[in-house]
Parts: structure tokens; sequence; C-alpha cells
């Protein structure tokens, strides 16, 4: 697959192991479907030395795309802006587009609430932006999002509350992605392998793979002796669906065999 | 806090996202409680290239600790020990000790089952380790970790299955970070804001901050308008308990009531 992608999640409640990178999981989910593929996903904290490195490296091995998530809202940590422009040497600047889309959601708030809501430092903050970016509307919330070219590389940031971070890419980057990457489609199937251990099926899934040289098959220990229970994936991206179909159920089914010669059986899951 | 940790997180389920790094969150839960502190947390493939080049650019950022997780079993796409092995510069090599620990595995196994499994090179692989590394017992399962010094940073390898790193580090790995951690205390707490909206909270956090320069309060914004609910977690590590829990307390009571002049509440969690 050749658009590749880096996912870079910003927050400390990543490394201090309050929450797991579940946005990574989910666009990395969703990127996957669309015949991109993610090549790596970094975290870092809230912390502008770390999300610029972080950016700095990621372009360096030349993805067609960073993501990044996290570090976008009012407070003092939300430095994911400064940490892009420090990368790209440039400086944040108002974006008066960006500065509508923060105006337009508060006063919304102000509708509902009744509450008057003036625009502070923190509030005109996020429509401050790397010079030459655009900002992406948010949906759900009030943050934008950000999208700024470097090289052959696009840059998007997101915000890291999670409905607000799938609203976003949902409306302002799938298709863009979806163009870049042509149109692969992605054809994955499972089975189970039961009784057999895994350092015995090791030789057989290398077999098979050389007689399907497209077809990736990775396999996932779920229980020890003394019935070993082993969950196999198939996967394979291809133009065509016909083609990339075929050639998972064949090796899928080149492996059952494989196995069963070896005492053991699968099932589909 | 000085001793600083990377974890790289070594499967292509991480980047296809069929599975959360949970492996990282874990380890970096217990980590912070250890006293260390988790700097940055990578996923690359299961690929030689990407895991040296991941393993080369943390040790440039010299931690004091590297953790990998995932890439030691016995299929041809467990390479994480060879990707370890080309950061180095070094090659791989028999490990009796790692041999005697594999076999002893098979044996159990052998008696438990009544079936013969054979060394075939896919076992023996589990124990050809870079040269210099020595061998971590595995309770749980067949593949041993690994441990090996480079400068002044130690590296360690897990496998990626959660009951066997968990068991590896619990057993080999944890009194070694607490050592080098010193003996600092992460003291931490949370409270919910309800009523104020994060951008509003943005200037009050900021000042209790400059008030506590030792407490990090970071804020998660949970429910939006009409009535605004934010997750706000204060957290500080001292090496005496009373100083870290007596400047969190002191935090908490200076926010809540700059909330309550903003016609905001704060409730515990």
């Amino acid at each position: 697959l050749s658009c590749t992608i880096e996912i870079i999640g910003v927050g400390n409640e990543l490394l201090v192991g309050k929450i797991a990178n579940t946005n990574a999981q989910w666009l990395s989910r969703v990127i996957t479907s669309l015949g991109a593929s993610v090549r790596r996903i970094t975290d870092v904290g809230d912390n502008i030395e770390d999300i610029a490195s972080a950016v700095k490296e990621a372009l360096y091995r030349k993805p067609r795309w960073i993501i990044l998530t996290g570090g976008l809202g009012p407070t003092f940590d939300d430095v994911t802006l400064e940490g892009i422009a420090k990368a790209l040497e440039t400086t944040l600047e108002l974006s008066s587009t960006a500065m509508e889309m923060v105006k337009e959601r508060y006063e919304r708030y102000e509708k509902i609430t009744g509450e008057k809501i003036d625009l502070t430092p923190s509030r005109v903050k996020m429509a401050m932006l790397p010079k030459g970016s655009n900002p992406l509307k948010n949906p759900e919330g009030t943050a934008p999002g950000i999208i700024i070219q470097k090289n052959d590389t696009t840059i998007v940031a997101l915000p890291g509350v999670p409905k607000e971070m799938q609203a976003i890419f949902e409306s302002s980057v799938q298709h863009l992605i979806k163009r870049t990457a042509g149109d692969l489609i992605v054809y994955e199937k499972s089975l189970k392998a039961i009784g057999v251990i895994e350092s015995t099926l090791a030789p057989l899934i290398e077999r098979v793979m050389r007689n399907y040289p497209r077809v990736y098959i990775k396999s996932h220990p779920k229980a020890p002796e003394p019935i070993p229970i082993i969950e196999l994936n198939f996967s394979t991206s291809s133009k065509s669906l016909d083609t990339a179909k075929s050639d998972v159920e064949n090796a899928c089914r080149e492996l059952a065999g494989l196995i069963s010669s070896q005492g053991g059986r699968v099932e589909e899951i």
C-alpha cells in the first residue's frame, strides 16, 4: 500500500495510563478500510518540544498524511498547534475563518443557556493557527481542526474528544484520504485454529504465505494448553474485490488443510 | 521526574485498529505509580526496519528505559529481537539459558497433552537473543522476555500477550524500575466541575497552577451544553506523602472556590 499515514496522539493522559489511545484505534480502522495504511502511531505529552519533535521526525519519514489528535482546546496545556508551528518553523496567527467558527459556537451556547460568553484569550487561542493552515469545522464542539500542507505531506490536527475527532474526520478528512489512497479494497477474514500450538502453526503459515504472497496471515494466541486456541487473521488488498476474496479464501482453505493434517481443526469466527 | 521511559508497541494489529494498545496503558499506569515517567509511546508494525528505527530514535533521546511489547513468539513475523539487534548493530545468538526456558515449557506441555514437541527452528527462534542480552523467565507462556543494556539505557522486550507481558514485568522488571525511579510518591485526585465551560475554566486552572507549581491540573470535557461537565485531574509527585497530599488538596480547594465564583460547582469523583 502506497498511501502511508502516521498518527500522533497528544496528551499526558495517554502517558500515565489514564486511557488507552482509542482515537488511534478508531482512526487506524477507518484508514485501513479506506485502502491507506498506518505506518506508525506516536503518543507524546502536552508539551511543545515533544509535539514538535514527533512531527519533525514523522515528516522526515515522508508519510502522505500525518494526523494528530488532542491538544486543540482553550486550556494552557492545549499546545498542539504551537508544536506544529514549531516543527514547521513558522508562527501562529489569527485565522478569521476559525474565529468565526469559534464565535458561532459560543453564540449558540449563549442562546441555549442565556449566559454571556466573552472572547477571552483562552477562547481566541483556538483560532490562532499555524501560518498556512486552514481550519476544519467542528460539528460537535468549539475547537476547529486544522489542515496544512508541508512538501508532499498533509498534516491534520483534530481535537482529542472522540466525538469531535470523529465528526471532523468524517466530514472533512475522510474523502481526501480516500482520494489519495486510490481504489484499493481491503478484504479480511478470521479463523480459529483449535488443537495446535503456535510454534506448530508457524511453518504452516509461512508455507501458505509463500503460496499466496498477496495475503498476510497473522496469528494471535487466545488460549494455551491443554487445548490451544489461536486466532488467525487473513488480509489482503487489491483493486478487484474478486481477486482479494479468492486469494483470502484459497489461503484459508489451504491452511485449514495443513492444520487438520497436524491433528487440529479450524472454525470460522 | 527524572526516570524517563519510552514504550514501543510492536504489531500490525495496532496499526490496522484491530486493538488499542492496552499493554502501553497498563505499563504506563504501573510505571507512573512507581514514580517513573513515560515520555513517549510508539507503535510500529511487525517489520525489522521499523522496529530498529523506533529503537534507535528512542535511544537517541536517552531515556533511562525502553520497554518493547510484542513480536517475541515463534512465527515468521515475530521479529522484535531482530529489530533490536539491528538497532544495536549486533546479531542474534542462541542463549542456552533461554533455550532451557523454552524446553522446560514444552516438556510441561508434553506432559499435559501427551503430544511430542520437537525443537523445530520456529521454537529455537525464541531462544535466539541479541548478543549481550539476558532472558527473562515467562511464567505464563513460552517466549522469554529479554533485558539488555546500551550506554545509560536499559532495553526490555516483553511478549504481546497481556498476561505474559504483565507476569514478566511484575516478576523481573518492576523492582528494577522502582530502584532507578527513587522514592517519588505520586498523588492524584479528580473532581467534576459542573456548570462552567472549559474556556471559562482555562484561566482559573492557570492561576491555581501558578500558585501550586508542583501540582499539574488537566481538564477533560465530559459533556457540553446546556450544563457542561468537565473532569479535573490534579496530580503531583514528591518524596513526602504529606507534602504531595496537602499540595493537591489545597489546589483542589482553591480551584473549587474560583469555580463557584463563576457560578459553577464541583463534586468529588
